[in-house]
């Protein structure tokens, strides 16, 4: 954009994570229209991640609990930048598959992969 | 780097939000040693954040609540993706020069920004 070539980011520091994941943990009252990603089990889901990406020592990134992302119908979701890819996952393979694919070898997993577009789950 | 020239980021969907802020909202308990952003009114900053970009109408982005982003002793932080940009923030007048000169104007507020290195508040 050009309001960003202006001032950066070739200005801007160099990264302080090489990949920041953001997983949704928000929780809302049980009966919610939109539903939640934690009543989806996110939380237990992101902690895992968190554990598996430090057993397989990948030190330069972070596995943050956020609030609400926005999304709530396709959760449980996550977005990693700066690339700003969202996935929805609902499994520790799914979160197996995400590290291996998109964290460690640098792709995509195009199965589990949200587009700007997608609003509901594509099940419903 | 080369593992995304391979895969993407040009085949990637379009960004969801336009600017996506994580504020870190995380509360330690009292007598931490690294402290915590809840106690310096992270919260009350993050949602006079949030209540400012949508009273200005800036709709494409978002202003997320976020668990700990690990700059503990800088708190509050907040970082905004996909830039990779990190501020130490300690006032609604630090929002509001955020807000203006980094979301509106596309530029950086370089007083309050982090740099990769920083570990320690510059006043200690």
């Amino acid at each position: 954009m050009s309001d960003e070539k202006a001032f950066g980011p070739g200005a801007d520091p160099a990264p302080y994570y090489r990949k920041h994941i953001f997983c949704c943990t928000n929780e809302r009252p049980a009966g919610h229209p939109r539903g939640c990603c934690k009543e989806k089990d996110s939380l237990r889901l992101r902690n895992y991640m968190k554990a598996r990406t430090k057993e397989l020592g990948l030190s330069d990134l972070r596995v943050n609990a956020a609030g609400c992302l926005d999304r709530c119908e396709l959760g449980p979701t996550m977005v990693i930048y700066p690339e700003g890819v969202w996935y929805s996952y609902h499994s520790p393979e799914d979160v197996d598959e995400i590290i291996r694919v998109h964290l460690v070898e640098g792709g995509r997993v195009a199965r589990l992969m949200l587009q700007p577009e997608d609003k509901e789950p594509a099940e419903s």
